[in-house]
């Protein structure tokens, strides 16, 4: 059988429970030209939840009654005639949060385990790999000897836009919720350092850290933070805007950047990226990360839950930072 | 005699009288490589409310007991062995708002009062015209059948940067208060519409005259139209941060655009910019603005109070917005 997990009502503020309902239907039998996966792992991000809201974004709005969106990774099990893929190879694609599909396979590729653990190519193989390394390579356009600030350093995306930066010749410092965390980002990912975010200042020891300033400031959180990396922008300085998780489940709207002017001040820029928009470069992408992993520069880490019944509270721990790197749950029952 | 307006107390919100106090003063002796200029108009920008704060900023905040900072146009009444200027020339700099200025001429530039008007060399061809030539052109990057909003767009910057989007091809939107000066930007400066903000339902409107979107918004005000300008984006848009008249007598602290994730949506970016940076480039500016303006193509509007004691009322205009087009006090007595 296939359990799903569809999506039923659009959250007011914060997902729950009621969000989802998990079905359990036959496992699709495939047409001509189209294979079945059984997938592996799922992948959370905090993407997830804009896609449950209505309104015009950087993608369409889930259906109610959909099966939840999620990228995956997967075996397939049975092909008719499908001209890439075959039995027993291993592919990646949103097949969203259930065990099998039947599909043509538009958008998804092949993978290796034998090179990295199937879940790496849902995490820094994959779409958050590929955001961090095009955001802060592209849109961030770091250089050597540039300060560059990262927020949700010890997750998917940050923690590999911070090792990226650092390759890069860069100072980097992180900020993350917990010591456990930040110590985490310092000894084994080699940030210059880490803020508290839960525990310190983050204003005042920003300043310890940056007393001249920050060049690229890699926006994963909004909120208060943005307002203080903005308030301590170099001249030219870049800021990235590629997530806001801070303000995502916040009912009253969202809180704009009260310090902005400092665009003006600093003649600074501020610019939105999608990761969507590199699809013809993934493949570039991947291997120059898988390359750096080969060669220890960027260590990935996923934070595994299993069963997919378990996906409302799993996909709770990417808003309450209860968490360690990217966040994947095993949905294959062995 | 020497009439000077000194900055005596910074404003909190509002300036007002108690701002500046007005002293009157022997007109200054001249040294050796010193010319004395005495001054004809005075130039009032909106910039002037930020430089009466404290902390850091693009340019140094003004002293308590300075001449209030001003940019100005008068005439060479002596000279002591100047390099550049001679008695007679008439000339441009930050002379602030007084009648006679002894000066080393440190940033000042000669102007031609048989070519257009004098008060026109600190409007259109003085700072307002390059902040707009070089905003539009560099930082929002206009190009042919782009679609241009300008906030502003009755007023010294505003109305030069819609001028020069439309002789670049672009579909220009103004918003501007009240029907006058609605009637005004597209009348006489050939804007393809403009939208009356004290009168008008701003969204609504903007959603009429642009369908498919904003390419280009030119930020002069900041506030709520920020927020429904960033809620019209279309891909790859561009909003040029020039300045935020709306909230610079906020008491309550600036209001951040709630609305600034479209900037993710739409992959866009947000930029600042202060004219300083495109100082060496100033003679190109006005070279390519004076023959639009010869040739009839860029029209410039000066509306010129009189007598350096109106200065604080005059000031005031430029936050009611009781004025059309650049604001000019004209300070020598006949």
């Amino acid at each position: 059988m296939n359990k799903q997990l569809l999506f039923v009502k659009r959250p007011d503020g914060e997902a729950d429970a009621s969000t989802w309902s998990l079905k359990t239907n036959p496992i699709p039998e495939i047409k001509d030209g189209e294979v079945l996966v059984q997938q592996h792992y799922i992948s959370l991000d905090p993407a997830m939840r804009g896609w449950m809201n209505e309104g015009k974004s950087y993608i369409e709005p889930m259906e109610i009654g959909s099966v939840m969106r999620a990228g995956s990774v997967g075996q397939v099990i049975e092909a008719k005639n499908h001209p890439h893929f075959k039995k027993g190879d291993y592919v990646s694609g949103y097949a969203g949060v259930q065990q099998y599909i039947a599909t043509e396979g538009k958008g998804y590729f092949k993978v290796d385990p034998n090179l990295v653990p199937l879940p790496t190519y849902i995490g820094t193989l994959g779409m958050p790999g590929m955001t961090a390394y095009f955001g802060i390579t592209e849109v961030g356009k770091i250089k050597e000897g540039d300060v560059v600030l990262v927020s949700g350093a010890a997750g998917a995306v940050g923690s590999i836009v911070g090792q990226v930066a650092k390759i890069k010749g860069s100072r980097v410092v992180g900020i993350a919720g917990g010591p456990e965390k930040c110590k985490y980002v310092v000894d084994e990912l080699g940030f210059d350092a880490c803020i508290d975010y839960k525990n310190e200042n983050v204003k005042e020891r920003l300043k310890q850290e940056c007393p001249k300033g920050l060049d690229v400031y890699f926006d994963n959180v909004g909120g208060e933070i943005l307002d203080i990396a903005l308030g301590r922008l170099r001249m030219h300085a870049r800021i990235v805007i590629c997530g806001a998780i801070s303000q995502y489940n916040n009912k009253e709207g969202m809180k704009g950047p009260s310090n902005y002017l400092s665009l003006l001040v600093n003649r600074a820029t501020m610019q939105g990226m999608v990761v969507f928009d590199y699809a013809d470069r993934y493949a570039e992408g991947a291997k120059i990360l898988g390359e750096w992993m080969a060669q220890g520069k960027i260590k990935s880490r996923e934070d595994i839950y299993e069963g997919i019944e378990n996906f409302p509270e799993t996909y709770n721990r990417l808003f309450t930072g209860d968490k360690m790197g990217k966040l994947v749950l095993k949905v294959i029952e062995e």
